[in-house]
Parts: structure tokens; sequence; C-alpha cells
């Protein structure tokens, strides 16, 4: 997968994210990617997602995840996450995360977040200056078909 | 969904689960999801979960989660958490778990484990016994088609 | 050490507690700590925390913890939980835990928990209603004089 | 408290550190801690963390720790976080880490760490390897005395 823009971050596997098996804990993974969509609003988008929160109050909750784990992660790999919008809808969209080193992809995750004022907690159209930060992010190029579908 | 069996248990909702809006920080549910599926092992199928890690050197790590977040959980809530076995291949299995309060589901999770040796990492058969102690979970009705496929 | 009242609990060590060196890592003591304080205030003081957080507004956050990891913990492990209150001040009180298994402390943890409102996040005394029901589990036996202290 | 050598590292406080009173739920300020002393290892003492416990088969497993918490932080919060050498035993070391934003002190924190070999967990003589690395850390001046005593 290529994009003209996206979004991408080194992140390095931690002593605490492995588990028994010496790998990582596979939710642990999605607090990494958690962080990822966290920097990717600062350093990416150039909106601060504490704000979004604290001030905007609101929220962008998951709505739906699939993740493929392909193969596993220890302690000391240093993972390059890329992430793309491969979706735009009016109160939701859709992130594809692929985690890899070198030329290995460790996982590949597809995740529907939902625009939600956090006063209530129900779901909002997207705030036009969010839609106007994700849009050079979206990837227009073809899909396998295998994304979810939300609105 | 209907199972003549399926496993079945109650998770409270704690402070630590919850995030700044209040609710459920999603991968956490996946560690609920994650003890729920020792205490399978555990109460259910009647083999230890620890055992298996520890003596028969055998892990069961994530190779592909799909997750529909529905509704969102607060503190206090009290999760009733239903799993089932949808499918048992050569090296791995499917398993579908709802979590619900009342008549609202929460979540659904569909989640292939494979079987895999600690001693390198490598998936393997699933062992005859363990074999034996899923085939009584598995769900044998249609299902919508719309779960995942692995060998 | 012995009380007339003190707040007991099991807990299982989990394959998610544990770290790749196949122990409890450290800090999921703590939460493990959080969940028996929880379960203290509901099932041991009748008093919903949640409740108490999401309507009263209040919250106990920790002000100094100060923990002794005598013996490590591996997953199947029961623990046994022991809590007593050591010093009930006007704005905060002292716990001590004791986690075992069998004859072998596991570990021996003194927290300073502090009355908090959670609008504006200051400290305030302790309400009459909670001091109430805190005194019945007060140590009132001499201590070593390790104990941390605070108002 | 200052020192000639010490290692300082910025950390910023992310969403899932945060609970529903959107203050870092305590038990993540060690993890975050856990982190600084990986990157310590690596970037401070240039010696790698990961392959002192999988080639080497050595952890450092947490044997006491106390944590004053003196003012919470927030999701967007930049925390300094300054690690000491304040002792070295024959069998452990004792560090002591401030986490502060701008003048503000958020934590203090000793914690004891044991040097223990992973094949059977017993604690084991600081290999003069790592004495060496941790020697130029350690802070010489007079404490106040409230530090843990340990071997």
């Amino acid at each position: 997968m290529s994009s003209p823009v996206h979004f991408e971050k080194q992140h390095l596997i931690r002593f605490h994210h492995c588990d028994p098996a010496g790998i990582v804990f596979y939710p642990e993974y999605l607090v990494i990617i958690d962080e990822l969509i966290e920097d990717w609003f600062t350093e990416g988008m150039k909106t601060s997602f504490a704000d979004l929160h604290a001030i905007e109050r609101i929220g962008i909750p998951a709505a739906r995840i699939e993740v493929d784990f392909l193969s596993p992660s220890k302690i000391g790999d240093m993972l390059c996450l890329r992430l793309f919008v491969t979706r735009i809808g009016t109160k939701s969209f859709t992130l594809t995360v692929e985690a890899s080193v070198g030329e290995t992809v460790r996982l590949r995750a597809v995740l529907v977040r939902v625009v939600a004022s956090l006063d209530g907690l129900r779901s909002i159209p997207i705030p036009d200056a969010l839609r106007a930060r994700l849009q050079p992010y979206l990837l227009t190029e073809p899909q396998d078909g295998r994304g979810p579908k939300a609105t």
C-alpha cells in the first residue's frame, strides 16, 4: 500500500508490552496504535488531541476494529507504523494501520472511529475543521474490498 | 445467537478499565476477553490454562480479531460474556464472544487463535486432547457468513 | 498482622499480569489492589465505588504508596489479599494490603489515599458517611512505625 | 536534587494513561518509569535492556517501591523525568526518579531493583560490567535518610 500522504512513526517494543511467551500481548498493539493516532492528530494534522478532548469535548471512540497479527514482535523491536485514512463518512472515518520491521509486516489493522460528543456520548457529524484535516490523508487508490463499512 | 453449549461469565467493569470519557478504553475489552478465555479453559473445558503454558509449553496467540463496539460500558456495569466456538481448523480455531448488559449487546468479537509451541513460536496442529475439549462448544447453526477464515 | 475486621478477597494471577520473565509485572499488582479497594467499598463497606465517582463526584487518588515485593507470583497463583485501615486522617486515610499464597507473603503495601472532589481535583475532608464506614476497619494495634504520615 | 550525571527524558501523558477523573491512573506512572529505566540502560548506560533479558538472561525485578504523588498529571502534559542512582549494593541498587512539569514536581519515586537470573529467578551479585556502568550515575551527596535499605 502506498499513499502520497500518510503518517509514519517508529515505536519501540518494550518489556511491559510482552507476555510470558516473550512476544507482544496483542491488546498492547492497540494501545500502541492509540498513541499513533494521538501523534497523527498532534504532529500530522497539527491539531491537539488533548484539546479535542478537554476543550472541544469531542472524542473518537472505536466503533469497529479488524486486526491481522501476521508475525510476532519482541522486546527491542523497532516497529515502523504507517497510518492511512481509507474512508471519511458522515459521522465516522476509517483508518488502516500497518506495523512492520524491515520488509516483514507484523500486523495490519482497520479501525473505524466515530466522532462523538463527550457530553452525552452521542455520535455527531465530523466537524468541518476536522474533515478538512482528514482529507489530505485519504487514500484514493482501489482497495481490496475487505474494509469495514460504517456510516 | 444460542448454543446448546457455550461458556458464560459475568465481568464487572472497573475504574481502571475506563478512560477520561468515562467509558471502557477499548483495548481493555480485549484483556477482559483474554480472562474469559482463560476461565473457559479452566472452568469450562476443565484444563489448566496455566499448565498449558508452563508445562505443555503451548500458547494460543491471536491471529486475527474483529470487534464491533456497539454501545459503551461504564464503571459498575456487570457485563454478561458469552463465548462460542465457531470453527475448529487444523492449527487454529475461531471464537465468537458477545458482551451484553440486559438486552443490550455492548460488543461482538470474532477471534482466531492459533495453537503454537512456545519453544520457537511456530504453529502446531491442535493437540487431540484440546480438540476433543473444543468440540462440545462448536456452534453448528448457520452463521451469517461474516466470520473470518483461517487454517 | 491480625484484625477483628479486615477485608479479604482471592485474586487469580492471569496470563496478562505476567511479563517475559514469567512473573507478575509489578505495576499490575497495583491494578489488582485497585480492584480490591473497589470491592472493599462495594462488598465490605456496602457503598458503591461507582456511585462515589459518578454521582457524588468524589475520588480517592493515591497520595503515596510503599510496596515491598517479597516473592514473585506466576500465572495460576491464587492470591489471598487482605486489606486493613491503619490510619484515618482529616482528608486522607492509610490502607495496608498484604498478598499471600498459603504462608508465603508475596507483597506488603501501604497506601495513602486522599479524598478529593472530582470537580476541580482538590482534597476535601472525609465525608462523615465515609468516615463512619472506614472506622470499623481501623486497626488499633501498635504498628512498627514504618507507615507513612499524611494529613 | 542535582547530580553531575543523571539520566533525563521527556514523556508525553497519553489518553490511555488517564482515568475517568481525567488524571493519570497511578499504576501507569510505574509503567512510564519502567520505560525510563529501559531507555537509561540503552541510551544512558549504552547497554541493551533487551539483550540483558534475552541473551544474558538477567532481569531486574522490583524489590521495593516508594512513590509520593505530589500533583496530578493530565493528557498532553510533557513530563520531564530525571533518574539518579542513590545506592549500589551487592545484589541490588536503588534509583530515585522525579517527574516534573516546569517547576512543579508531579511525583518522586524511590525504587529498589534486584539483579536476578531469569533461570530460576534467584538474586545474583551485580555483574561487574553492570556495576561499572551504574557507578557514574551514583549520587554521592548526602540524602535526607528517607531512602529504603536493602542488600
